[in-house]
This record gives structure tokens, C-alpha cells and sequence, in this order.
């Protein structure tokens, strides 16, 4: 099959699209003037000597041409923009201790304060380039996930909801949130409620006689919670309550604006109960809150209104009829937070992947019987493995990333425009309800393996890597907990495939339309006979395009068996995850990552950079059809029983390959070395230099404890023993 | 082939002898009083009602008859006489709030030296009851791992490996441990080594003028690290370091006794520079330390002299010829440290599992339109399939952890008798070698699964999950880390089968015994034809029996196919790691775990827990096989493309079955709730009333930060504009 034909048909080409521009513009960028950036030594510096020049010498191409092609100057610019603020700024130095939960508060709060203030990316650079507004999510979460969690709740989330399900009369909350006088948290999470918000149980009863809501939390498994900023912070918050109008009428859940704090005292008002939840796995710099209302009372204005309002005498009226619709509507904030987790948690699994491939190349241990110097431990086969397919998946995740990250920012323009982008926002909203995912299970897994990848002195604190796994575990369950958030996108594509959609018309992110020809593909048969064969990206497409067309037709079929035994749409969706659309979900996820990669590297000029790029493509699909080998087999892709082994052999050559290319490559996708923060990862890769620098620096590292009596008295074992 | 059969060959039939002495064992204790244990309410006591209780009436089987199956009756009466202290015991109270790291430390020091005091499992209970060490340590690593690892570290590691390597001449030391006078630490690893111990760079030169070793330490690379006890706490330390004697004669890797505090002041020698490697991802109450000596003497008799000495002129002399062999006896505590890693991994993991299950049947999300109640999350599909392989493999793991746990104990102490245990001494090397990574592995994946399983709830530090990971982490990486242990278990597998030995002679514990029919297995086929054949514990274990034998024999073509090309031992080693060897070792110990769980539901008298433990056991089977499928396949044991199906069918049946059967289960090895200390995890289910007592019991919930004015006022901000 021509899979090019099939794309060729789709009327809006987006995704060639936005490829294409995004490579025009950064070659447009690095023909003006390509001095500018590659001497400005603030962004590429010179790397100090050490044990990792060896391998720096070796890559075949340039690791400063890699990163603008995989970014762009203007993202680069900015984020070092960004980077280099944080770096001369006192109230960003890092701390020699783990600070305690509140000091880690005070430091989040403040430093939120102070980058609003530096207005590095404000509503006039949104407007201007959109799309660097993933440039500076990058810098600032690279930096630390907490403050950045807040600063985004802020002045993203919280000021986004109110414009968009709010309406005029609230401005004078919007003007207050520029001048930074509010601060502003997101409630809809219930202590017993989160995945189905229909269940929530916090009631806004309207008063005619007051014209007020008044706000009931029965109980406290209705308490709002996980709600960022509320602990400590926040003076407002957005909060989902069920509304009832007179007469006892439910009119289904609405969001409110509700004062929480006193704006000057930060003291709360009567009639809200609102607490800290305590010390989380991560994210501890963010407060997250819990509230209780009792009988508060809080002006008919504060209903936000886009979506639905009531009048003076509380009859409700709303644009939008169908009351699922009507929640899905205001919920919207949800899916653009789940292409941000996207994004997030790459700059997660990034800076693991750097810190293990730098130490793996510094780090020495065993070596042939003749040789004096011991082997870096990248040299090793098993090290090597336990590295390639997390940097391959890094990489490809840096374009898919941006690719779904400018989707998005472009459809939001575009639907601000008054453009109709339903079709856009469903298949956004289907594919990053999979990327998400498939993108935190990524990071998940890879920081691991890169904690592990580092032996003991990646279990030092310092090393980062325990911070890096805590923190982006919040991304599998906020947003939408991945296993439930995953079946957005089955049931995407179940329903298109039962209903005999046309997937050109409905994709036009083209993530989908390749399945226009599934009845073909589903013949097909891998042709490969040796491993430049399997490891070919055009193949290994096809591969995986059989792969997703074969899991789609298998969960089919398990619906279709479940029906005609007799099982209800609720019965027959919860028994077909296991094996059948948990895994079509990922596997829809990967296929997307890898083709948007695989046409990222096709649109490239011929140069030593794409080169690389497509061999770390070969690689990474090639991981992905081995690991899904079993249904290969299953469905008769392979032809025969040792088809497998030319996957495995082009994957065993390419190891060695890439890691020759495997330091420059990071570099290229590192933050500086004050950003990246951890001995184990430095530039220079001088580890036991600066593992001995951060250790004997740490405060009382050689002082005795104060109940050292404790140890050598023991008096309270005498005292046990009375 | 009839694997019965080749087992009664072996002489030794060691593996069946253990499990029928303690199937006999716990039975005849079983008969003796049944009354005594089940009606004592300390250990079973009535659970309070609660959600949970739909599911304990659900259950088949009695979870306190499973409890005494599973473990048996002293090993269950030791553990909770343990807890009972702990729970009662002011010292052991929980802290509403994460403790800082000064205090962490306190606490573990102060709780470790209680324990040792009480004496619930010394050398004489030891001498009586050796396997009830297995016992003692579910038990204190249940209540939290860090002091645990320092008990074991003082009162296990460091005596033990004095007098196992020292002689008699060290005894006043001996006689001061247990009169827990001194505080001892192992250090092994170097800054820049830690797998590669010959590699280490300490020196310790004989002076025949003084008769004193001088301990040096060249640069902070060679600095010793990572060694417990030794950051804040330790007086003495067992060093490993090069002995050179007079005219620079090198004598290998030799452990010396050092003193490194004074035993009363604990403040440092002059010569010792010791300090603390500061905070960790885990394990926080150890005080890790480093430790750098400059020129500092010691004593001539602090030599651990058992296998090897030196007379006052320097000249050494040593029992062992073979200097490998010689540092190999010396590091003999590593094995064993291996062997209790993987029991108290078990402990880790089944903590999850519990607070995880017993969270699922309490939490209600969703439900079938019709009904009014939601349904308990559990009830769905896709969660189930998240717990109950977790849950499996648990119980696996609680059958293979005692079983080689305690053929350890054996071994040991027929070893003290003055039997010759080299055969099971290379066994359980290899063995423990694949099973340390493989239950760590499984604890890791479980863990971190179980964390997911909770939701946004599993992310609060109180739920005990992120403990959990991040100190079970460490065994992932200490006494051997996962990637570079597992390699000892497949060169032993692969040089059997290459020098063609003789499988039944070398296997007294029957971990590979039935390989020798591996020709035999290898021209097998499943013969399976629907789901009960597929989930017949027979037929998995023919399966599993295949795959080992398949992985071997591919492996050692691999080997061949190297050295054919003209590899040598070095780089054959490196290059047959991915797809291979490792694949090979983790396949031998999870049919290992397999088999040994096999053998023991087999062994049990019929009853309603046997039938359970059955279909755990198919299902556990069913889920190994299902992993490997893409295996079963290439080899050709699958005869069709659909063969794998079966099995997924099988696994799909079995789900809502186990499901009802959970919450028994893992009542049956849960430690009591003060133990467990999870407001998710309680056996009441009334996870809402323990979450809110937790969370509103944190000092400071409601207050007002002490940085409030940050939050309003941000004078801060006035003064970074001027």
C-alpha cells in the first residue's frame, strides 16, 4: 500500500503542515544568520574537558545543528533566556539540603512570583509565536517541576477556565489576576470522586431571595481536594458543584468562582474549612488543598456562564442542550493539560537520559584482561541496551512533543478566530488521551532504568533521578488517570471503524487516516529477508501500521462477540481492556509518535544530522515491533518463526553505533548544567569531582549528631529495662 | 517426558525434603492445637466492619487457615509477638509528619539498639530454630526497612563476617558486639567501584617494624562509600583494601578490622576522615557513609585472618591457593545478603499489594446505568488485570522466598557442622543471583503499579506506597547490582550445559535438575487445546520447563557463534547479554519461582486453600507464559498462530474468579494494620474515615504559612524591580 497516496487525499494536511513550516522556519532561521547562535557561548558553550571529549569526538554529526533542527532558534533562545535569569537569580540557587515541606513551599511560591514578574512569555507572546509557549514550559520545568506546576495552575489554568467558561462580568477577576493581587486554584477533584465527575457531591444551591449560591460540601468525602494552591495559598478557586435552582431542579455540574482567603490576611473566610493535604510522593513545592463549604454564600454573578446561566428568578438556561456536552465543554482546560503533561514529561525522561548516558560514559568498570584502563560502562552490550531505546525514545518524543504541543497551540488560535475545529479537538482530544499515557509510562520506565543505569550513586538524592521519578508519577494519574483516560481513544477508534468512518475525513492531524486502507493493510505480510530489511523505516511503518489496523480489527471483534452475547455498552466496554483496547490505545499512541518522527526525519535536508536521526528512527520502531513480536506472530505478519531475529540483529548492530553518537546526541537535547543539577550528568563529565564537591558540601557532613549519647549511653535502654 | 521421575534420581532430594518438612511440620502443629492460633484475637483478630466485607464473604477459603498454610504456625506467632511490642512500644509510634533527616536517623538508631535489647531472635533461637530468622525479618523489615537494615547490617553483617573471616584472636571484638558495646560496618565499595571489587584501590601496607597495617586511601576515588553505619553512627568498620607486604609484594584484597570512632565519644580517630553521603532516594534512617584514611595504622592482628595471614616478617600464607577463590570465600556474606534481599523484597511488595486490594474493593467509581450504587473498582476488568498478577506473583513469592530463604539456613548451618555444601553453596549462588533481580524487579514493577492503582490518593506520602518504591529501589542495585548479578546465574546455566554435565548431580535443591532431559524438552510441543488445558498446572510447568531449556540452548549457540568469530571469554560475555543471557537467567529463576510454588500447593493435604492457591498458581503460570509468548512462538512450541489465545482466555476467566477470592488472600498476608500504616490499606476498608484522620491530624493543616505575606503582599517583587 501507498501510504503517501492515501495522506495526499486528506483535504487539510496539517500534520505536513506543521512539519513542514516548523523545518522551513528553522532553516529560514539558520540560513539568516547562523553565527548568531551557534558562537553565542551562553547557549552552546565550550565543554570544559573530561572523560566524555573521547565520545564527543566520535558522533558523526553536530551536536549544536542537532538541536536547533529538533527546536528551533527561537525556542532556544528563549529557554536559555529563561535558564540564564534562573542561574544569576539568588532566589533560584539550589540548596545544599533537601529542604523541609515548607521551606519547599516558600521557595515554590516565591520563585512563581518572580518569573511572573520577569513576563518571559506573556499574552503578547502568545499571540506573536504561540508555539514558544512550549519553549517555555521547557525552561521552566527543567528548572523544577513543582514551581512550575504552580506557576502554571496560576496563570494558566485557573485565568484560562475563567476567560473561557466565564463571561463579562468576571473581568474585574481576569484584571485582578494580571496584576498578580489573586491567586487562583482549580477544584473539581472530590475525596471520593475524581474520574467520574458526574459522581461529585458538593451542591450550589441558588437562594432567589439573596440572589446568592449557596455552597454545601455534605460531607467529608465531598471536600474538594488534590486542588492545587488551595493548601496554603490561594485566595479564589474555581469549584465544580451540582447546581439546584428552585423547586429542587438539578441543572448538572457547574463551575463557580469562589473566594476562598482574604486577599491582604490570607486568612479564610467563615464558612470554608479549607486545609493542607500534607507531604505527597512528589510535587511538594505545590500546596494542594482540601475544602469543606458550610452553607457559604457566594454571589449570583460567580457562576461561570459561557456554558449555561441562570436568571433573577433561577430558570437556567444554556447554548448547549445536551448536559454531557454541556461538562465536556467546561471541562475543555483538561485536554490542553494533557498535551502539556505530554510535553512535561519528556523534559523529565530528558534530563534522566542525560545524567545516565553521561555517567555511563564517564563511569568505568571491568575490561579485558590486557588492557590497563577499565571500559566505560556504555561499551557494555547490557548497558548499552539499557540506554539507546530511552535516549531513541527521547528524541522521538522531542518531536512528537512539539508536534502535538503546536497542534494544540494552533487550534486554540484558530477556534479563537472563530474557526470550527471540532474535528481537530476530537482527534487532539483521541490522540493525547493515548500520548499521555504512553508518554508518562515512557518517562515512568526510563528514569528507572536510568536510576538503576547509575548503580548506588543514582540512589543519592543528589543525583536527581529520584526527584525525576517522583514528580512526573503525578503525570500517570492527574489530567486522567492513564488506564481510564486510555480508553478515550479505543473508543475513538472503535466507534470510526464500526461505523465505517472515513478515517481521511476525520484525521486531519493525519494520526488516523492511514486506516482508510485497513482492509488492505490487514493483508499484508512483512516481506523482510536480513536486518537492513527490518530495520528500513518505510518497512518498519508498514509494520507498524499493520500493527495498529490488526489490534484495531481484534478489538472490534471482542465487541462484537461481547454484543452478541447479550452485554450492555457498559459491560462490554469494561471487558474488552485487558489484551484488546488498553493495548490498541498504546499501540495507536506509539505508531503516532513514530510516524510523525519518521516524517520529521523525511523532511529534513540531506546532512549527518538526519543521518543519526534516522537510524535512531530504525531503532526505535524497531524496539517497538519487537516488543510487540507476540502479535506479529499472533497475526501472521511474520512469515515465519525466526522473523523476530532480524529485528533483534539489526537492533544488536545498531547498539554499538549509537552509542558512539549517543553523548553528542544528549547534548544536543541537555539543559545547561546549573538546569540539569546533578554530579552524575554534568558537561564535563568529571562525576567524581563534583560527586565529591556535593557531598562535602553538604551542611554537617563530617559533624557528629546530636544524639550521638544515643549511640555510645544508650540511656534509654537502661531505662527500657526498669 | 515425566519430570517426576528424573527428580527421584536425585540423591539429594533436598528441595522436595524441605518442602515436605515444612508442609509436616506446620500440620503437625496444625493438629497438635488448632484452637491456640485461630482464637488468639492478637493474631486474627475480628475485623471491624466495613466494606470490605462483601468481599471476605465472597471468599472460598478461610484467609486464617491460608495464613498458617503459607507461613505456619511459629513463623506467624514469632512475627506478631514482634509488632505487638512495636505497636505498644512509645519509641515505635508513627510521626504525623515525615521526619527530617537528623531525625529519621535518630529514630533508626534509637529504634535498632530497642530491638537488639529485646533480643526476640537471638543465638540460641537461632541454634533451635534457624528458619525463624525468616520470621524475625518479615517482621522488622514489615515496620520499616531502614532501621531493619541497620540491625541486620550490626547484628548480622558485621559479626558475621567477623567471624566467618576473622579468627579467634579478634574475640574481644565478638564478645563487645553482643555486648552491644561497638557498632560495626561493612565497607566494600570505593567511589569509582563497586561491582568490580578487584578494583578497589585501598591499601593497606604491612609496616615490620611497628607490625601495623597502614591503611591509605590515595584520592576520593578510592574513598570507601556507600557503607552503612558508618556516615554518623559506626565505631569500628570491616575495610577491604590491597595488602601489599614487605618488598611491594601484592597479596590481593584482604578485610581488616579498623577503628574508626572512639566507642564512648564517637568522635573520629585522627588519620580517618569519615563523613556522610547526605540524603538518599530511600533508606534514610542508614547512615551511608564515606571514609578516607591518611597513613592510619592499625594493629597486625586486625588482619581477618581465615583465609589468608601474615607472619611478623610479612611473609603471607594462605589455606586457599587460588587467589580469586580467596577473595570469593571472603565476600561469602554477599550470597546470603542476596538470599534475605529477595525475602524482605517480598515484604515490600506485599505490602502494596494489601493497601492496593483492599483500597480497590473500598473505592466505587462509575457504574452500570441501571444502578444506583457505583461499582467498587475492582469489579472492573482493566483493574484487575492491574493487581492480580501483582497479587500472584506475591504469593509466589511468599512460597520461594521461604523456601530458598530457609535452604540457605540449612545450608549454613550443615556447613557449621563441617558438611561439604559446595554443591548447594553453587546452587543457591546462581539461584539467588536470578532471583535477587528478578524479585526486586517484581517488586519495583508491582510496587509502582499498586501506587498507579490508588490514584491520586497514592501519590499522598501517607498512603506508604512511595516509601515503599523508593526503599525497595536500593535492592535493585546493593550486593550486587540486578544487571551485573544476573549474569552469574547464566554463566553457570551455560557452562552446564556446555561441559555437558551431569544436571541432577549438580542441582541438590532441583533448580535445574529436570534439564537433564533438555534435549528431550526441547522437541516438545504444547498440546493444548482450549483454556483449561492452557491453565493446567502441569501443562505450564512443560511449558516454562521449555523455555528455559529453549533460552539455554539459544544462548549457548550464541556463545558458539561468537567464538567461532574469534571473540574471546571477555567480549563473548559482553555480546551475549540482549535477547540472551539475561533473558536466560530471569526465565530460570521465575520457573524456578514457578516450580517451587508448584510443588508446594501440590504437597498440601485437599482443602478450599489448596484450590485457591491452584488457581494462583495457574494464573501465575498462565501470565509467564503470556509474557514470553513471542518466545514460545519462535521456538515453535506454540503449534499455531492462535495458540496464545488459550492462555489470554484463560487469564480473562480466571480475573473475576481471583477477584472474589483477593481480599481473603490478602488478609491471609497482611500485617496488622498498625504495621501496615496506610490509611488506604486498613482492614476495615473505611479508607475515607482513616484518610481524613490522617490528613486533618498533620500539625499545621489549617494554619496560615509563616511566609503568608510572600503570598500577598510579595515585597520581594518591589525590590527585584529596583
Amino acid at each position: 500500500m501507498d501510504n503517501e497516496q492515501s495522506e495526499s487525499l486528506s483535504p487539510a494536511n496539517h500534520l505536513s503542515d506543521i512539519l513542514r513550516s516548523l523545518v522551513d522556519y528553522y532553516s529560514d532561521k539558520q540560513n539568516a544568520d547562523p553565527k548568531n547562535i551557534y558562537e553565542d557561548k551562553k547557549i552552546f558553550p565550550n565543554f570544559r574537558s573530561g572523560p566524555l571529549e573521547e565520545y564527543r569526538q566520535k558522533a558523526s554529526f553536530c551536536y549544536k545543528r542537532m538541536n536547533v533542527l529538533l527546536e528551533g532558534e527561537e525556542h532556544i533562545r528563549l529557554k536559555h533566556k529563561v535558564w540564564q535569569w534562573m542561574e544569576q537569580h539568588p532566589d533560584y540557587q539550589r540548596e545544599p539540603e533537601a529542604p523541609n515541606l515548607e521551606r519547599t513551599r516558600e521557595l515554590a511560591n516565591k520563585r512563581h512570583h518572580l518569573l511572573w514578574e520577569q513576563k518571559f512569555f506573556d499574552v503578547n507572546e502568545y499571540l506573536t509565536s504561540p508555539h514558544l509557549l512550549l519553549a517555555f514550559g521547557q525552561a521552566i520545568f527543567s528548572y523544577d517541576f513543582s514551581f512550575s506546576v504552580k506557576f502554571g495552575l496560576s496563570n494558566g489554568m485557573f485565568p484560562s477556565t475563567l476567560v473561557s467558561n466565564g463571561t463579562g462580568r468576571l473581568g474585574k477577576y481576569v484584571a485582578k489576576i494580571s496584576d498578580n493581587r489573586i491567586l487562583g486554584a482549580y477544584a473539581l477533584t472530590e475525596i471520593s470522586h475524581g474520574t467520574n465527575a458526574n459522581g461529585m457531591r458538593t451542591r450550589a444551591t441558588y437562594d432567589v431571595k439573596t440572589q446568592e449560591f449557596v455552597i454545601h460540601t455534605p460531607d467529608f468525602e465531598a471536600a474538594k481536594c488534590w486542588v492545587g494552591n488551595l493548601g496554603k495559598t490561594c485566595t479564589h478557586a474555581i469549584v465544580y458543584a451540582q447546581l439546584y435552582v428552585p423547586d429542587d431542579k438539578h441543572q448538572g455540574l457547574n463551575a463557580f468562582l469562589v473566594p476562598i482567603r482574604d486577599e491582604r490576611t490570607l486568612l479564610p473566610f467563615p464558612g470554608v474549612t479549607v486545609g493542607d493535604l500534607g507531604e505527597k510522593i512528589g510535587l511538594n513545592g505545590i500546596d494542594n488543598g482540601f475544602v469543606m463549604f458550610n452553607q457559604y454564600r457566594i454571589p449570583k454573578a460567580n457562576l461561570l456562564s459561557k456554558t449555561g446561566d441562570i436568571d433573577a428568578q433561577g430558570n437556567y438556561s444554556s447554548p448547549i442542550k445536551d448536559q454531557r456536552k454541556r461538562l465536556g465543554a467546561s471541562l475543555g482546560a483538561l485536554s490542553t493539560g494533557r498535551v502539556n503533561i505530554t510535553a512535561i514529561t519528556y523534559v523529565a525522561l530528558s534530563k534522566a537520559i542525560c545524567i545516565a548516558t553521561r555517567y555511563s560514559a564517564s563511569r568505568r568498570q571491568f575490561g579485558p584482561s590486557d588492557s590497563q584502563l577499565e571500559w566505560p560502562v556504555i561499551e557494555y552490550q547490557s548497558q548499552q541496551y539499557r540506554l539507546m531505546p530511552h535516549l531513541a525514545a527521547t528524541i522521538a518524543l522531542r518531536v512528537a512533543t512539539l508536534w502535538i504541543g503546536k497542534a494544540n497551540v494552533d487550534m486554540t488560535i484558530r477556534g479563537m478566530m472563530g474557526e470550527d475545529t471540532s474535528k481537530e479537538g476530537m482527534e487532539i482530544h483521541a490522540i493525547s488521551s493515548a500520548m499521555k499515557p504512553c508518554a508518562t509510562w515512557a518517562a515512568r520506565d526510563g528514569i528507572q532504568e536510568c536510576r538503576e543505569a547509575c548503580g548506588g550513586h543514582g540512589y543519592l538524592r543528589a543525583s536527581g533521578l529520584g526527584d525525576l521519578r517522583n514528580d512526573n508519577d503525578a503525570n500517570c494519574t492527574y489530567e486522567g488517570e492513564n488506564n481510564t483516560l486510555i480508553q478515550q481513544a479505543s473508543n475513538w477508534l472503535i466507534s470510526l471503524r464500526r461505523s465505517n468512518a472515513n478515517f481521511v475525513d476525520v484525521s486531519p492531524l493525519q494520526t488516523v487516516s492511514f486506516l482508510n486502507d485497513m482492509n488492505v493493510i490487514l493483508q499484508t505480510q512483512g516481506q523482510e529477508h536480513n536486518a537492513a530489511h527490518a530495520l528500513d523505516v518505510h518497512n518498519l511503518l508498514k509494520a507498524l501500521n499493520w500493527l495498529t489496523a490488526w489490534q484495531l480489527d481484534a478489538t472490534v471483534k471482542r465487541v462484537e462477540q461481547l454484543q452478541f452475547a447479550g452485554k450492555d455498552a457498559f459491560e462490554t466496554r469494561n471487558n474488552i481492556q485487558v489484551f484488546a483496547a488498553q493495548q490498541l490505545s498504546i499501540i495507536y499512541a506509539e505508531r503516532t509518535i513514530y510516524y510523525v518522527f519518521y516524517k520529521f526525519v523525511n523532511s529534513l535536508p540531506a546532512s549527518a544530522e538526519q543521518q543519526v536521526l534516522l537510524k535512531l528512527l530504525s531503532f526505535y520502531g524497531a524496539n517497538l515491533v519487537t516488543k510487540y513480536s507476540a502479535l506479529f506472530y499472533q497475526g501472521g505478519y511474520f512469515r515465519n518463526s525466526s522473523h523476530i531475529e532480524l529485528y533483534q540483529q539489526g537492533i544488536l548492530e545498531l547498539l554499538p553505533v549509537l552509542k558512539n553518537e549517543a553523548i553528542a546526541l544528549v547534548d544536543a537535547i541537555a539543559p545547561t548544567d546549573f538546569i540539569l543539577n546533578s554530579p552524575l550528568g554534568m558537561s564535563d563529565g568529571n562525576v567524581y569531582q563534583h560527586l565529591q564537591r556535593t557531598i562535602v558540601s553538604t551542611p554537617g557532613v563530617y559533624e557528629r549528631p546530636y544524639w550521638w549519647r544515643d549511640v555510645t549511653y544508650k540511656n534509654y535502654l537502661q531505662r527500657a529495662k526498669l
